[in-house]
């Protein structure tokens, strides 16, 4: 069995790479999805349907093409890891850790011990917290396997 | 039918009061919902079960306790409002409003202009976005009682 | 058992009245609901959040603030009754009626059999076709009270 | 992984060709399908197990016995394309949308701007509004392939 | 909680009766519903939207119009009783034990002993198999009230 | 896209091979799966984990191992065919058609026109009655291949 | 809105009474349930349709009576409390927290310190340990009525 | 089709090894998945996260991260065999088996006669009880092969 594991949150820092480096070092049986990383694309989405005027409507419509894609991505996966950085509001990665939890998808949440607080009820839902892209690999290379 | 109207997010301002003043002001058939909002017991949920000396620990026990009302309210609810304000992470609303588009349950989000681009996901995934509890009070009104 | 029954279509003529006025002659124990039949202020209900320049979002707007009501409503139902006049295009009965097929929802057709044709998938996925409000009112009450 | 498409609607224009045309010339991850669109052989389609008298139960005969694939097909699917002409009543299709959006399988319409209004609850619940298959090409290269 | 007990199955002895009575002999909290059992009106129900000429139509349109009823019935019940008698088929008895078993509601059936062999699949899905209204009657009893 | 289709009933005719036979001539994508057809095998199933000395257990007990098979199949199905002959009970068939409705599995009756009356809810709930199997290849040849 | 909440697991103390005591104490806005008590009653159970000689098919048969009670039970509640003893097996215990998890129903579990590791995957899935019932009695005087 | 069966249980004796040797030298079509059978890796799996004081936090940690697997597998298997040892409390096995109950999933008992009475409650809704694994063998061959 291939593992699909869902890359959710921060896009500004390399711990995707870092994630998928450290599994293929491992050769684990693993495929990667994620939402779009690049910001500006990710932004425009909805301009491949037409220039909008109305910033809000933009956003609406851009959001919502992304939504093809991570809906459909999210509903596939067996584990998400879900990342939050130091910076920015970061709600979708939130609003995608509800999203697995109300489906019942384990997911992982990655980040430092700072925010520990505000992120409580995120922890409390997730199956693991990982503070570095390597203890997920870690944790991933026990989870697919460890005989 | 009552509906029932989960209430996330946003526990500094009034928005609640304002939100409830105004269903009852127009005789809407519906009752509120809520996860505690009362800061200090929330955090210390868990402790009725014994303290805990590490603070990641006594958030996860204090968030799961809390996770019985929430999830249960949650899933029980027809719509909600998930409450953005100008402070904090605010990732549990964030984390609510993933958890009900996952249950195809519909919620309207409640904040201000600034914030449409990091809620765009939130937004396009609600299906109204207010900028004051007397809008959603209006909503309300509408689905509730327009013939 | 009090039998919830979701009336969908066409709003230029009177059948919902006739059908409740059929209901009501013979006791039957129903609940009707129904989406907003007021077509301009269904058409008006997203500008309570504010006006827009586009038609094309405008009509989104107002057509999401409406699916709050009317997607609660239809997923409580026990039963639809989906009526097709002949005018109007009346897309969004035939999408309630395949909203009611995913769920399992029975539902019976009300229309002319002009238009049998156009409506045959519909008419295949439905439990009954009715020319008339009054042969559902003798539907309605055959399921609800024959013994 | 590959992405299933399933194309709804209209059968009277080349919008399928189109479609599939610009999907090979970006050799996009795509498998599509669809209800038979020779519009004679579905309106036969029940005649395989004997003609009838009634044109009726002919039409209900034949949809029922094409539903055995839509149906599979839809449920299936990854992402639908609802496509709506200017000519005909087209009901199948927009039932075909209400489907989709009872399974919350992510939907795009096609269909151009003089029709915006009769189909705006079927825009508002669709991830996406395209008004030619060129765009629809577009918005697929993005979900399915873009870093 | 009144517990919801639908009665499925032969209609041609007085097995329901004394269900019913032994259950208000003991002050039963239960509520019975059943498909309709006048069989002439059953066998007519299609009839009330029109007379059919095909035998097969006519008993098509009326097992629909009868499935608007047995299936929210049986969809909405805690328990169901299977009945099988010594004539007949009775093959949409043991339907409705099938439509039961993939509902995951709990049901008993209710037959002699020399018809184990052909039920016995249905009989193993079943939570119990009585041979008398008045085990049913010792059965729900026991659900219902034992402390 | 290889479609699953489960053969449910009758064990004592060669439908199953003139169906097989019938697809394979046409080529079609088709992968069939059926319960043990073997009734003395079948009846034995249990025995297999000792034997018992009560009729009514061997029979249980030895429904409930096919049960793991039939059970397993029919959920992962894309379509079934089930065959009513004109001798004995086969309400495990009648029971098999009750799942599928339940699931939301197309199903295809084949079955003679002499017991149309008794199998009207189980031909109300299918896609399509079929007298012979050379008639089901048909339907499967028209769902599965035509363009 | 009343909790239903379903008490799981060892009968031979008075956990029971005083948790029912505790809640009541409080004006608790519960309703309790639970599997029969009354031990050599819920062996007994299946005696009703018969005696057995065999013992393992006089357990099956009455495990069986008893799983219409607790299945429907346990899938209508909205937490479970789950108690193990220092003595006996409770698998039956741990088997409704497995069913509670798979259904994503809230459950806390009760025992002592002594068994934290053989309950570990059990409490991992739980949303609260408690030791006492009044700590459980204190937990849903939280859930229940903090504002 | 390849049939996936999840072994749950006791980890102390050879029942596993001898189980898929059975399979293997029947040919059977069949993978096996489990959880980690390294009862010390087990207990440690969350040390991978960083190590804890509390022995309780520590199960809990690990019992989360065996989760993301074991919650995994068990919803992909089609089969599970569940395993009870005549020592340990084996309450994760129960919960296994719980899990699968409320999932649907078939799952085979493999345990001694002298626990049938403690395991009445999981015979019953098992669909097999095996006292070898041998047997266990036979069930799944007969299941898997049988024409």
């Amino acid at each position: 069995m291939d593992w699909n594991v869902y890359l959710s949150g921060e896009i500004h820092t390399d711990w995707r790479q870092r994630l998928k480096e450290g599994c293929e070092a491992n050769n684990l049986p693993v495929v990667f999805t994620s939402a779009v990383t690049d910001h500006e694309a990710s932004d425009a989405a909805g301009d491949l349907l037409g220039k909008e005027d109305s910033k809000y409507w933009r956003d609406h419509k851009s959001a919502k093409v992304n939504a093809i894609r991570t809906k459909t991505l999210i509903e596939n996966c067996d584990v998400a890891v879900v990342r939050f950085g130091d910076k920015y509001k970061q709600w979708n990665a939130a609003f995608d850790a509800g999203f697995c939890a109300a489906l019942g998808t384990p997911y992982i949440t990655l980040h430092d011990e700072e925010i520990i607080h505000p992120l409580k009820e995120l922890d409390a839902a997730a199956m693991a917290w990982a503070k570095t892209p390597e203890q997920v690999v870690e944790i991933l290379k026990y989870v697919m396997t460890k005989a």
